[in-house]
């Protein structure tokens, strides 16, 4: 019987997926077809006990004593996130934020193309940024149902988030990825996924103390 | 005998920390003076027994039956986080990321201050962006040194990102928030955080698969 993956999966083990991916690409360009999980516990700095957790929730299966089958993996990691399968998702709030995702190599290699950005500045409406056009934000319900997208990012002023997301919700977008510090409310049919730059900053603040506490007890 | 927080903690509760802090000190300024879990649980979206375990790592602890002093859980997680003092920070990289996060109001909140930026672009060097001056790269070292700064953010593109990253070391810059894609070679000396933007969407895109496969089975 095959196993199943589990559906839902811990949230770290989900955010460190695409460290896997990109790791696994990398053999699989280099050549190399089977990985153990003691490999790459070493070579992503994961207690081995956690890769193989990680790995569980995608229904891949490695060997024992053999490993697993690098092609398999990325097909698996792949499957889990739908990411063999790219997405199209709009972006709105083209300042220097957005901007800069949209110049983001890396979003296309994990399967969400940005198809058009929305703004409300005219200097930068009908521009192309990355050759992604920007167009008036009173598009916007128009577009996402001629062009079937259910995915937003939001990257407007913290003041006019909720405003915006209630214009996304109108149009049917599904999933929203929110950059602001606002948080949104929305109806339970959608999605907010709230990107947190502080929680990195809380991360490295407690690192940095630790380093500094351990050299003055040296 | 005081609690003895523990030191490390683990990193989701470590990455919540801000958003708690958020809402308490809301709840300050509305007067509020008491706060229990089961209130924190609701309020945030986190199971009740997390809410107790993130903040056990604080050292902060709470009454039985009563709940958590506000005022004193506010000055726990500063403490923790190392927040009640501000740390100086120089930004690398002045393009639209690195303007995006000079514009970021919530840093200076959480004990972040960006004090100067460093660019090679001689269209940026010399300007002020968002009050922050930007200087020629080659001016960090004499900088850091100057102004004793030992954190750096780098949000310079990927394919200089570890030159980059050497200067900043001699420069001895001890902690670096890289922003960049490229995992960064460093002595052990120096901690490097990687903020991973694949990471979210990681998770944004297995929620959506489930709403949507839930859909489909309705």
């Amino acid at each position: 019987m095959d196993k199943q993956p589990n559906r839902t999966g811990k949230r770290p083990s989900i955010r460190r997926l695409p460290m896997y991916l990109k790791t696994l690409r990398q053999f699989h360009n280099a050549g190399r077809e089977i990985v153990s999980s003691a490999h790459l516990a070493r070579e992503l700095n994961v207690p081995q006990i956690n890769v193989k957790k990680d790995l569980e929730i995608t229904g891949a299966t490695g060997k024992t004593g053999v490993g697993y089958m690098v092609k398999s993996l990325i097909y698996h990691i792949e499957s889990f996130l739908g990411w063999n399968n790219t997405t199209d998702a709009f972006l709105v709030g083209a300042g220097n934020l957005g901007q800069a995702l949209m110049g983001y190599q890396g979003f296309q290699q994990h399967g969400l193309r940005i198809t058009a950005a929305f703004d409300t500045d005219i200097a930068l409406i009908g521009k192309q940024i990355d050759k992604i056009p920007v167009f008036p934000l009173n598009k916007l319900t128009n577009l996402a149902s001629r062009m079937h997208v259910h995915l937003a990012i939001l990257t407007v002023p913290a003041l006019c988030a909720q405003d915006v997301c209630e214009q996304l919700v109108k149009a049917d977008i599904r999933g929203i990825w929110n950059f602001t510090s606002e948080p949104l409310k929305v109806p339970p049919t959608v999605i907010v996924h709230q990107e947190d730059l502080t929680a990195g900053l809380a991360e490295l603040s407690v690192r940095i103390k630790q380093l500094l506490t351990e050299e003055n007890q040296l």
